[in-house]
This record gives structure tokens, sequence and C-alpha cells, in this order.
């Protein structure tokens, strides 16, 4: 018998608070009504401060990846080049996104787990003149490393170099400053720090980009950024039939997050990052990331010769604690315990102790309890 | 004060069951366990019967026109030539899609709440024999009428012409027969016939277009159709994190679906159309489509010098019943009241009685009750 309590630590979906589960369980209403607009409005304006901007936020009914691929089409035409950061399967999957939509990427290479120097995109922008836009993310999600988004800024708006960031494990998790920053397309996803369940995604354009995007010659329909501005901030409703539940679902969960304080929730992911960072020595487990660890998300690199997908399948299974294990070359060699959702820093225990069972039934030899104690000890120093 | 009860019979977003509400509220899963893969090969295989299909049938998680523009982008390469149906809004919005793509649309032009006539579409494959698709709606949601689908199948499967459905306001409405008719690609929406929240769509594709997507040169990426057969058919996920809760939802109303029965749904919708109809002569309203109303959706002209977008506002404000006005050409002259969605038979009273009275409020002359006894007497003598 599979266990009745489950725990959902992946880095994405999350767990859902109950009363916006119960919120995105209300009557439908049609999207073409000034109740529907109302709480459009209310929603698109709650986002701003999670990506630091004054500017527009569109909703988008997508996944994350429809996002990335609307910046994409809407900042570049076909044949364009740009600057891509490569540091992991979400930064490789900017390349092929360029790559479909027939943009012409120049992939700066970052080692899985490490941040890229900001000095190599200006290497790579000197190298490649002719770039109209860097793509990054914020926190590489397959990876759980951060990249310097700000200093990565600092090189491109004095530029005519778009910088689009994928913020979809780091809107809502920690500090974001998309205008300060010099940031022209930022985009995050809903089943993340938002707390809700996939299938909406966000995205805010600086002044610029919404120029170039007006212009745009690359084939999109769906996907038309002047269209849903137009339709989002004049017409106060969206150029396609949304997904009306998620968008009750989003303004719930974002009065939640204002309520709670962005400070204290920044804390809240950090204090959850830093506890189960803590455990991994006590169990003789490295950090997949340790220069620029994602507070959203922490990685713990498994011991060799132990199979980490059956670590993860174990703990989902046997103990009901969902945690991700690696993708592509970290398939078996890695453990992601995410931090985003309707999670506490209590619930971190339940994690590592479920880490350490599952461990220590795979052969591997630590004391038993040194990880949940260090949590502990991680938590109690807190406030 | 707005009305407590609110009615809604907008031809979508509509009604949906509790059950499947709360079904929806379900803690969220992650999309890549065994868990998942179960509940997703279920809705797929449900909606089989609903298309008339032995095809796979692909979730996207969009509304129903990103899986207009999946058909365009993943049957045709730019530069393409394509005959498409134009007889309203969403007949239209395929020649737009075809134009942001690159292709080469021609219209088919029928008059708004006619059916096109199969010949036109004869005469426009002789007029444009480079023509490699006809897009059509099996139901056009804006004039309220049905296209002829299955005789335009007779003229297409005999050619190397594929033909493509929009079938939002039709699937799971009546009887659609895609495998006989010999239609390429059909598509639908979560919030029509489904009972469910927008934010999610359907496709199946015919081998042949299966074996054209497969070498689509087309810019596509989110909405890749190869990338998602793989994805669904043989890893029993999805491409992308796909809107989880609303394919639990989707699971839970197809088992209401087939619990009812599906002759049963469809002569649910029929009766609720007709029921409806009967109501427009004793009112003085003319049907904008009377050789061939669709039976997901009945429109009704306003009478002359009576504004029908005051008409719906007032039955949406005053009397809480929402109900859907024209679009475009149709602007302030037309009612559409949908059938679809967690609705019986006996809530036409409810939506005709709210017409009356709004018909009554703005001047226009009738017996009052008139239509109301038309759709009781139309229940009484059904089964």
């Amino acid at each position: 018998m599979p266990p009745l309590k489950k725990y959902l630590f992946t880095p994405g979906p999350v767990s859902v608070p109950p009363e916006v589960l119960l919120e995105m369980a209300r009557p439908l209403i049609h999207h073409r009504t000034p109740e529907f607009g109302a709480v459009l409005d209310s929603a698109r304006a709650r986002m701003q401060p999670l990506f630091g901007t004054r500017q527009e936020v569109l909703l988008l009914s997508s996944s994350g990846t429809g996002a990335m691929e609307a910046a994409v089409t809407n900042l570049l035409a076909p044949g364009d080049h740009a600057i891509y950061v490569n540091g992991g399967k979400f930064g490789e999957r900017w390349g092929k996104l360029l790559k479909a939509n027939g943009m012409i990427g120049h992939a700066v290479i970052s080692e899985w787990g490490r941040p890229v120097r900001p000095a190599q995109v200006a290497e790579a922008l000197t190298a490649h003149p002719e770039a109209r836009a860097v793509f990054v993310q914020a926190s590489e999600t397959s990876t759980c490393a951060i990249h310097p988004v700000g200093e990565i800024g600092a090189i491109t708006r004095g530029r005519d170099v778009m910088l689009v960031v994928d913020g979809i494990t780091s809107v809502g998790v920690f500090e974001q400053k998309m205008d300060e920053w010099g940031v022209d397309a930022y985009l995050t996803g809903s089943q993340k720090a938002l707390m809700l369940p996939p299938g909406l995604a966000m995205i805010a354009l600086s002044d610029r980009a919404l120029a170039r995007a007006s212009q745009s010659r690359a084939p999109r329909y769906y996907f038309d950024l002047t269209r849903e501005l137009k339709s989002q901030r004049d017409e106060h409703t969206t150029a396609w039939t949304p997904a009306v539940s998620l968008i009750f679902g989003l303004n719930k969960t974002l009065e939640l997050i204002h309520a709670e304080g962005l400070p204290q929730v920044y804390a809240r992911h950090q204090l959850m990052a830093e506890a189960t960072r803590a455990a991994a020595a006590p169990l003789g487990l490295t950090l997949i990331a340790p220069d620029a660890p994602a507070p959203g998300v922490t990685g713990l690199l498994t011991p060799d010769g132990l199979d980490g997908s059956k670590l993860v399948r174990l703990m989902r299974d046997e103990l009901g604690v969902g945690v991700q294990g690696g993708q592509d070359q970290m398939k078996g060699r890695l453990v992601r315990i995410g931090h985003m959702g309707y999670l506490g820093a209590f619930d971190m225990l339940a994690a590592v102790s479920a880490l350490e069972i599952g461990l220590q039934r795979l052969g591997h030899r630590f004391t038993i309890g040194a990880g949940v104690a260090a949590v502990q000890e991680r938590i109690a120093r807190s406030g």
C-alpha cells in the first residue's frame, strides 16, 4: 500500500495552498466581462513587484516553454543571431527554440552546476557583434544553480542587444530587479513559486522590447505579444480564451504572497534552501552547485555507485515523498529537492528524513539522523 | 445588488460539474510519474470516441487557438497554399493564422449563418490545385451554423490535400466521425462540451497527417506535434509541463460523459438547441442560422432598433444570466445562448425566461411567457 499522505518537493509542479484550490473551484465566468477584467488587472498588477518591474505583465495560457518561445519569436526574426547561456537543460532549450524558429544561436557554455561568468557573455558579444539578444536563466532548474543576471544586464543594457531572462524558478523565489538590471523580457510560469498548477505563464517586456516586438517579422499568432498587450492593457481581457480558473488562482495566490510580504517570502525560500544544504555534509553528499546554489531548489549529487533514479522512485513509491532526479547527463546522479509552493521550513525535515531513509535502504553509510539534525539546527538559528 | 445565483449560458466558458471542480482541486502530482501517466492515457483514450477516431489524441496546454496554430504549422510549410472556409470569425482566423505563419490562404466565403456548399470547396481546389490543405469549422461559434464536414471530406480524401477541422463547439456536442469522414486533423478545446475551464486543447491526426507533420519545415517548438506524439504515446507524459489539474479534470469529465452515454449526451444538446429555437418565433425573433443550426449554441437575431449588446449586459448584470452577443459584423445584432457545459434541458427555461424579461425591458413587444411556453412544450414532447 502506498502511504496515505503525499509530500511534493519536486521543483514544479508544487503543492497548492488549499484556499487557492478552492478559489480555482469557483464557478466559471466568461472572460469578456468586467468581473474577469478586474481579476486580470489585479493579478497582472500584483505580479509586477515579483519581477521588480513597473512594466506591464502579460499572462499567457501555456507552460513556461510557451513564454520562452514567445520571447524568441517576438524579439527576433528568422536569420537573426543571438547568444544564449547553456549551463543546463533549460539553457540548452534556448538553443533549440532559436533553431526551431530559424534563428542562429551561439552558445556560451557553463559547466552544469556553475554560474556563467559575465565575461563569457561579453566575449561572446564581441565575437558575434551581429547578435541581437542574450538569453539566460536566472535559475537553471536542471542544475540548481543561479546565473548573475544583474551583471549580464550591465553588459547588455548599453548595447542594442535584448536581455531575455527565464525566471521560471526565480520569480517569487528570490528578489528580481528587472528594471534595475535592464532586463528586456522576463518570463515565468505558474507551477513554481506562484504555488499554482501548471498551465499559465507570465512575461514582462521593457519599452525597447515592446518596440521591437511590434516590428517583429517572425511567424507567430498564439504568442503574439503585441496583440496580447493591446488586449490585456487596453481591453482588460486576453486575446485568446484564457485559463480562467488559473487566473482566479493566480490572483488569490498573489494575495497570499503579498500578505506574507515579499521579504518574508524570499527569506522563507532562503531558509529552506540553507537548511537542506546543511544536511549535505552530514549525509556525505555533495552539492551540485556549491558556488551559486539556487534558493528554489537544492541539488545533491548521489554517492558513486548508488542509483539516483532508484532513490527517487523509492522515496516516491515507498515513502510518499516526491523529489526529482537529474535530467540528461545528470540522470541517476542527482536528487533535487524543491523549496517552492505551499511549503514552510519545517517541511524540509520531512524531505531530508525521507532522503536519509532512502539512502540507508540503498546501502549508503552515514549516521542516521545527522541530516535531520542539521536541518533542525539551521531552522532553530533563524529569526 | 447583483443576483446571488449566476447562470452561465455563454458558448464557452461553460459551467463545470461540481465533481469535476473537486477533482481539479486534488493535490498536485508531478507529471513524470506513473500516476500521472495513467490519468493521461485514460483521458486520451476516452477522447477518441468523441472525435470518432481510432487515432491517438494529443493534449496541448493552450486554448483552442493554439491547437489551430499547431495544425497549421505542423501540416504546412511557409509558402504553401491552402483553402479555408470563411463563414464567420473563426473561419476568418484560419486566414490570419495562415498569413501569420507565411502560408498563402485562399478563402471560400460563406455568408454568416449559412453552411458552406461542398461544391465551393471543390471549385476552390480546382482553382488552386497547389493547395495542400483545407481548413474548416465543424461548427462556427460566431454564427451558430455548422458546415458539412463529411461532404467536404468526400472531396479531399482522394487527393493529396489535408482536411483540418476545428471541432471546438462540435466535439462532444454532436457526433463526429473523423476516420469515416477522412479528416486529417481534428481539434477541440476544454471549455465547451468537455465541461472544463479553458486552458487545454486536444488534437487528433490521421496517419498521413502524422507523416506530413514529421517532415514539416515550418518553425514551431511549443506546438511540435511529432514531439508530443512521442512523449504522450511512448512515454506517457507530455513534452512540456502540462496543465495537470485540467488533465485530471478532463479524465473525470470524460468519465461522466461516457457514464451518461454519448448518444444521450448528443440528444441532450439537440433537445436544448431545439427547445431554444422553438422560442424564436413566439418572441418575434429570427434564427441567424436557420438552414444548419449548430446544436451547441443558438443564435437569435435581435429586433431592428434594439441594441443587442445592451440586452446581453442587462441579462448578465441585472438578471445574473450570462449569454453572449455577436462579434464583428454581428456586434449588437445577435444573442447567442450556449447549450454546452453542465446543463440540462430545463436550464433553457431560465435562459429563455431571462431573454424575455430583457427584451421586454428594452421595449420589444411580444406575449410575455410565449417563449418559455414553447421551450416547455418542446421538452415535454421529448422521450
